[in-house]
């Protein structure tokens, strides 16, 4: 046994605990999500709930419009997702199915939150049986309730999901967490240009890059428009020249 | 083999009997339980039986809404959770189905005692069979039963449940039960305020920690009051204040 | 290789035969009974047949009407169990689930020696087959057959049963047994009260410790009310005076 | 990899055959059979064939009457079985629902040698497939076919069976063995009561010792009552007291 | 790894090819064939078609008549086994269902080219799958086919099949097939007597011993008598003795 | 453990994740790709999209109309495959059965994009699942979609897919790449004749070798004709005349 | 670990990549293909197709009628098989039943092409999943297509086909190849003599003896006779013949 496994004994290689109660293979899976280079965003305003993220074409012969960290679920729920790309489509592919489902059982729109834990709860499976391996992403969704409010959840791939306020998930996860938990600490209650214009600040902040709308990708929900819908680059445009103008 | 499994030999990497007798797979979910840094409180009064644990937000930004150890399992069962988070939700998932199960079954809610049965029982399973791993998670189940009054079990990764005048689970388990033995050596017969006061200070004592309403949350079960809910942060204050005055 | 497995030598990791044609998982289950701390009893009087535990509560705040090694299987069949405790209660359920097919089936109660041989068989399926490790549990079977008199069985991990005049299982297992096989040299036709009485000798000498009633739990059918019943504490503190008055 | 693998290094972990074409894990089940400790006689005479052993109770509080190794299988056939006992108790089980199962089908009772050969199909598959362990018993079969007069077959756990003038098994099956050749090199055509005290002689004469009645079990099929039953001890006694003056 | 697996390193446990590309598993079940002690034969004259081999009684004890290496398929299709009895049982079994099928499906006999075909196909089975090992058993089938005459086929472990003039197979099938080969080299038309004969002659020479027609067992088809049967020893006596007359 | 392991330590033995996040069974299926000996490409033009690979006959002897890299999957959709040949078909096998699938069920052709995500679900699962290893092949899918235009899409063995304005598969992947992305840096407007002359420039220039039409084969679909179509040789041939002019 | 698992280090016990992407057990499975001691040739002429291999019976006494490497698969379909004959024999069959399956499903016979699919796609699943091993046999198949013409084809244990104009396999397979690739260098265009005696002369090449008309084995298809048939003895003697005289 090489150096490498010498503090996880061989307790790494299958869904079992270690001695110390720890799930190794959930461990690495997250460190999965850290290595893919991307950093996403999501932001809930006051009556605005978006995603975003740094819209990085890993390869510059592909066509920018095949490639995107945000799904869209159902007409009403989007995601941004973050990690290894194929299991982050077939999480996505599941969760539309869970949404054509329930909207197809109880004649109504799947919640957020209900969607949010389906999400995670076939997350957590791949974390208790021994055929398969956990997904290497974690999601992040957005989606406006008609009670509630918009709504953010993120899910991981040991299977947790919290609702946010403000979150980020992937390189720059922690620069940014930073970043936003200041930003939030007066618990403001942010209007749609706010809510966008920050989420493209605190993405600029981590980055440590100016960034142009082609950039960019946002997702976004609001009180006036509860669908969910991708940001057009014209808007995108408008919300750097406002952040610049303001700054 | 390195020395972290040295008196193990590899009876820890499956369900398999040490020569000793032991289900090591088993004792280290109950690590697991403990490293989760929560820990929770369960008590039975007179004519109330309360859960309580300290509100802890992993992450300043996430929306303490959606946040909570404590689930309601039927509208007259409720429970804390204690350990690995998604774990916790997928057994109340079946828990919730199980009770839905019984009520179409035999046209009444289901005991809690029978609830506690039924999910010890699941527990028991991922400790027999190879192709999963034990769930590192332990529940305290609260209820009201109309003929035996509050009811409080505690349920653990090997499927062992117990009922309990007051119980604890989690990081500060071992203080916070020695506590409890203490205040239950008079076998008290508790007011619904003294339930809910022993739980909170309980958890105060344990932490070491001022607490404020914010910080904790109550679910309860009462004599007037059979369903399970949750208690409003203006009654956990007030709860707080008297706790103040009677000290 | 560390040196506990020295003599093994892997042949006890899962179900196979050693070299010796030792089964050791099933070995490893008896240390598992053995060492879960309690000690039971089973008596076969003329006319009466009871179980009998210490009562012991392992921690203070539980409940102690919710801790019981003894089990009703049917009206009329009861056993005590010492091991694994869920390991225990999956058996009892299982034992039920068989009684209520028997009679749905026969239209008659299931006979104490049926009932003892298929949870016996269900106990050798887990030493046979590579999918699940043995149950770490011996049951105590009671009942009273209308032609054969009261009935006496013990199950063990292995899968075998046998009747019995009188037995033990559990920590002190052997040194019960040996009080026993004393008493029982004589062959004595043991009335109601000497039953009882015996059982509860013998757990005094074996633990070295005078009991008081509630630190017992007694089961019993006899010929006057085959119904399998526990004995109520006031009968127990009774048959402790006589017992006392006896000596 | 210790000692005691040294000459099978690791072929014996698993049911494959090892360079010599050995099938170890069949071979230590074996093992497993002369190690309980008994040693089961069988002997076909003229017009009747009886199964004995010795009925030894593991433990003096067993109730005699639950302790035997011989098996009731149909009103027709019974056996003696040497070995593991759950395994054993398994096995009959199995051959009671082929025999209950072939009678439904074919509206005659099962032949003794289709029982015999059903019984040894089963142990084979126990040799074949990875997912079981080979049964660690042998079974001694007899019954009387109305074409073939008594008939007398021994399993194994290899799934090996033959018919037998006579046959032992068990911890002292050798020594019995050569017993019995002796016995039988002039081809005797056994009454019934030499039938009988030739099983009683070998018994005695292999465990040097002198047996009582209530020590020995014989179950008998005969000409002239076909059916299978255990021999009283009253008769037993009398052959006892038959074979003493005969010598 | 001890030196025994040497040459093998490993690729010998389990149903892989070796970087030699050979299936080791297999390689090892004819060692099985070849220790089973026996030796069978298999010879096919001009209008006749003969198994032989040693009846060898493994026991003093066992009763001749149920020791056999020859088994009836159909009325009209027989077999020699050698190798592993138990597995040889469950091979023919199986036969017996494929010849019952095949009868019930297409209205007419299973020609002995087919059920030659079915045996192999089943155990290449065996060898292709990882979940069970290959069958230690080679089968040598005869029968009359209305077409092509007296038909021998021998089907071995890996799956092989040919048809042959003569063959054998078993601890003494080199020295056996040396000497037929040297017999068969004029490619003689073998009469009914003349076949039996060989096939005496061939045991006699390979195994040094005078054979008795009770050391004796030879199955028989021939056009004379499509059925398959075996040669009463009374017919094996007098060809022993026209052998003898004729040497 | 011998050095090519030193840094992987038997994480890549299976569909684990290493501590660092990595899949090493997926990074080793791309070796299989470019250790293939071959190079495609794919290139999008303004109303045409082309897929091209050298024609490299494995053996003089293979008739060379049965080695294609190119294969149609439906009428309007066709690919060109870079990798482990089976596994390639398999590949196409399985989405022709998609493309049938989804005709049936919707009434009309499968879209370039939807194909696209299909073929990729199906290869995700074999990174995900431990019964089976990732495909070792890499799909360069085209088509025309009525509203979108030409489409070009690469699916890998991850699962991943992208959409590309050109892109290339297998042992030159890099080299052809840096070669298109100069060429589309003035993101080019392609005609059918630049589209098709790109590629086979991109190839001669890569494999560093004058190509004749009969060393080459091209895929197309184009507005005018969105069905795909193998080019003819001739046309090949024009476009080389057309391509040494032009240069 | 010994030295022969070098290079390796294990990847190749189990169908997994090696880091170089290579599937080591494919590759042995080459070998199995190789050791088989045989050498097949398939040529396919203006109007003809041929298989042919050394007729080499393993043993002098097998009947020679039933060793052959030429397989029927329908009425005008026919293959040479190389390699492992038991995995032969199973290939065969599951062609054949493919085959009928198409005739019944499509109403006309399924083409060489077609077939050829069939048999390699199964060939990739031994290859990709872990239950099993893959298989050791190298499929040459023939067939008159009545568009194409003569149609030659090898499938290979990895899953791979091409069409051949000339192709060989087995022990000589490099030797043959060499031999066919001068004699195709200019593109013959073979008339039926000259097919079958390029066929002959090559493995008299290869094998460097002389080989008579018995020692030979050819099967044909051809415009004026589709259907797939083996040369009869004569015919192959005439050819020998013409060859002799040619030369």
């Amino acid at each position: 046994m090489s150096g490498s496994r010498a503090g996880t004994a061989g307790y790494d290689m299958s869904i079992i605990f270690s001695p110390q109660g720890k799930l190794y293979q959930v461990e690495y899976s997250f460190k999965a999500i850290k290595s893919g280079g991307l950093t996403s965003i999501g932001i809930r305003g006051k009556d605005t709930v978006v995603v975003a993220a740094q819209k990085k074409i890993p390869d510059k012969l592909i066509d920018p419009s095949t490639v995107s960290s945000i799904y869209k679920i159902t007409d009403y729920l989007g995601c941004i997702q973050t990690g290894i790309v194929p299991d982050a489509k077939l999480q996505v592919s599941k969760a539309r199915q869970e949404a054509a489902h329930f909207h197809h059982k109880f004649g109504y729109q799947i919640p957020p939150n209900v969607m949010a834990k389906k999400v995670a709860d076939q997350a957590q499976l791949s974390t208790q049986h021994a055929s398969s391996r956990p997904l290497g992403v974690s999601m992040i969704l957005i989606g406006f309730d008609d009670e509630l409010g918009p709504q953010l959840f993120k899910m991981d791939p040991s299977g947790a999901f919290f609702g946010y306020k403000a979150t980020a998930a992937g390189e720059k996860e922690q620069e940014a967490t930073n970043f936003l938990e200041k930003k939030f600490k007066s618990n403001p209650q942010l209007s749609r240009d706010e809510t966008i214009q920050l989420a493209i600040s605190t993405l600029q902040n981590v980055l440590g890059a100016d960034l142009k709308a082609s950039d960019l990708e946002i997702g976004i929900c609001s009180r006036d428009d509860t669908k969910f819908r991708l940001l057009p680059e014209e808007d995108i445009d408008n919300q750097l020249t406002k952040l610049a103008e303001r700054d």
